[in-house]
């Protein structure tokens, strides 16, 4: 055995041993904040009346946490995905409890906002610090994705979907496959840590099935392909636009944030009473039980999303879209005559695999979530959406591949 | 828009409606390829004892319609992978007949062979040689891409697992997926072409279920993935080193495949009478219908496939590894305690991409052909088996990415 390939056996040992480590660790500080949070979310359901005129001044509590911590951090998934890409060395450890703290904050009083960027920020930082600390030698960043398919993979205990986020969602078009071992590794032990610690999954089996046949099916699933490509589309977009707008308009992050949250205050208590607050889980509950699906739902929660994260609130994009996606799906659904459940899973998958520029994590999120009843659809779905997102991701610092045929 | 994107435009609606018209043409060589070729094996199967005594003159007959044509075409696969490398301009156009005639010669007289590797090559060549002629700029092989996914899907009627087979295989590790809509259409188009001309798509539709639960089940599913990975790399390794081996061994072409085919069809007609002759769908037949399958029917079908085209018989490798995968898979499922089937499907699928070096496409594989009521075991298998075949590769010319941050 030459010198080279015994160093990549010992570090491709070191992988998967530590995995498991990070799994574990990662899987732990997951059921610490999706508990967490699960319980804040309930409390604010019940009192969002006291809660909500109390958000101007939780936004400026969160932007003195960061700023006086580590303002660094408030860059979040930015400095992950600069890490991915060898641009940055370390990741501050204070990101942790920051952007925990921050979500539980924001979540508590009333944005809208998600959690899975928070997970994949804490456990990508864990996992790259542990490697940068114990001197793990490698020249693409197998540690950060292992540790973003542990953070993923923990919170929502969809493993295979985790992986395959982790793995493409970086540099999209290319995908990390040095880092497959280690991400499943982690992944599965964060899932398995975080259940057997009490934090429930998400998951609805869906039994309808649609079975494609005729060209009427055809077109419709293509419309679904590209309005739920479209929506995720536009959500990245306006996102983008929000952030920077905001930013240029109000450039004192604390009078931008106390300002402009009394307005979104205001608009979240007014609009049915605080429907659009928190994670939507409110949205996808209400899909697959039956209940009342507003025809603007999704657009509300979209915008609503969009309006809390661009002021400077923190927490993730992916449950919010998630429901835009359900919620969507079921008005589709009713309208071109396919069972609404499915056509809510459909868009819970496409909508969010526009949006971050992912083909696979949306495929293995809907098999996960929902069975494998509709795969069909359900991969032809998400590969329209993901062809008209136009490479659009929420993530400003995703690259684009632009590799070619190497020698 | 500027003017490159309103180029881009431009290409990818050219693209879209070349992806229908290759798709078409593909579709209808696929199924006179593919009809033929059932014909050519149902005549065998019932007079094999006639035929297999002509295997050596059957085997001159096919290097002199090389030599005398196109001996150029004898490279195969490989031309179609340094077209996709941009090492090559152009595909001769001869090499269609000439697979096809090739691979039915070696069929006819008991040659141990496959036939996708022909239709991908048919696809190709046709595809990228219109793209060629009528002048379309690209950067990229989509025009190549496509015609593969149509070549793949047209034969076997797996849309799919033909997109994601045609995007992965050329350089492993790396996806192209500015092919992805195009590649799309073409595999459908030539699916549908061929289904409405005739030609049958083999299917098993699984109904039982391997529901994976305790940690039995884990190892015995990492003991599938790995064993059927093993096997792959098992046949992409002696493959490369017969071929190596014989040409060396004996440099004239007409009278290495003459002499060595005198024992071939003495083995082939000595062991079981026949049994090993051919795609090898009778093991997979017997596999899902649960007839007799030997301990020893996946080795001896794995060293006939390679002794047939490594002396310079012509055909493909992919149906001779679904059945060395379905046949191991039952004997497997047997000794594990996992029904049969279920292994066998794995098999089918596992060995199939753990040989091309492929991760998607088996998975897409074991979906459209058995269904997805196992497809949790099946994404597992697969990437186990794709992480244990060393990145080697039944074809010699497959790149590995070797692109990694860019910007």
């Amino acid at each position: 055995m030459t010198k080279e390939k015994q160093e990549h056996l010992i570090l491709q040992i070191k992988y998967v041993f530590l995995a498991l480590i990070v799994g574990i660790c990662v899987g732990i500080v997951d059921t610490i904040f999706g508990r967490g949070l699960l319980a804040i979310s309930a409390f604010r359901t019940a009192h969002y009346q006291y809660l909500l005129p109390f958000l101007p001044l939780a936004g400026l509590l969160i932007i003195w946490l960061y700023q006086h911590f580590s303002s660094l951090s408030l860059k979040g998934m930015t400095l992950i995905f600069e890490t991915g890409q060898k641009k940055r060395e370390e990741i501050p450890l204070a990101l942790v409890p920051l952007v925990m703290i921050g979500t539980w904050i924001t979540h508590l009083f009333g944005g809208s906002a998600g959690r899975e960027g928070v997970a994949v920020q804490i456990g990508a930082t864990i996992s790259h610090e542990a490697g940068r600390r114990l001197h793990i030698k490698e020249k693409t960043p197998v540690m950060l994705i292992t540790g973003m398919a542990a953070g993923f993979g923990g919170l929502f205990q969809t493993p295979l979907a985790a992986v395959f986020f982790a793995m493409e969602v970086i540099v999209a078009g290319y995908m990390e496959y040095d880092a497959l071992l280690p991400a499943l590794i982690a992944a599965y032990t964060a899932s398995t840590t975080s259940h057997m610690l009490g934090l429930e999954k998400f998951a609805v089996n869906i039994t309808e099935n649609w079975n494609i046949s005729g060209s009427r099916d055809v077109l419709i699933l293509i419309i679904l392909g590209v309005v739920f490509g479209l929506t995720g589309r536009f959500f990245s977009a306006l996102l983008q636009k929000a952030k920077k707008l905001f930013g240029e308009k109000i450039s004192n992050p604390f009078i931008r944030i106390a300002t402009l949250a009394v307005p979104l205050a205001i608009l979240l208590f007014a609009i049915h009473s605080g429907r659009y607050t928190g994670l939507g889980t409110n949205l996808i509950s209400a899909s697959f039980a039956g209940e009342t699906i507003y025809g603007y739902d999704w657009i509300l929660k979209l915008l609503f999303t969009i309006f809390t994260l661009a002021i400077g609130f923190q927490g993730g994009e992916v449950t919010p879209l998630f429901s835009i996606g359900a919620s969507l799906g079921i008005i589709l659904g009713s309208l071109l005559g396919i069972p609404p459940v499915i056509c809510a899973a459909l868009g819970y998958a496409a909508v969010f695999g526009s949006a971050t520029n992912t083909l696979f994590a949306p495929i293995l999120i809907g098999l996960e979530v929902f069975g494998s009843q509709n795969i069909i659809p359900l991969v032809l779905v998400c590969i329209i959406a993901y062809l008209v997102n136009g490479n659009r991701s929420i993530y400003g610092a995703q690259q684009k591949a632009l590799c070619r045929f190497e020698e």
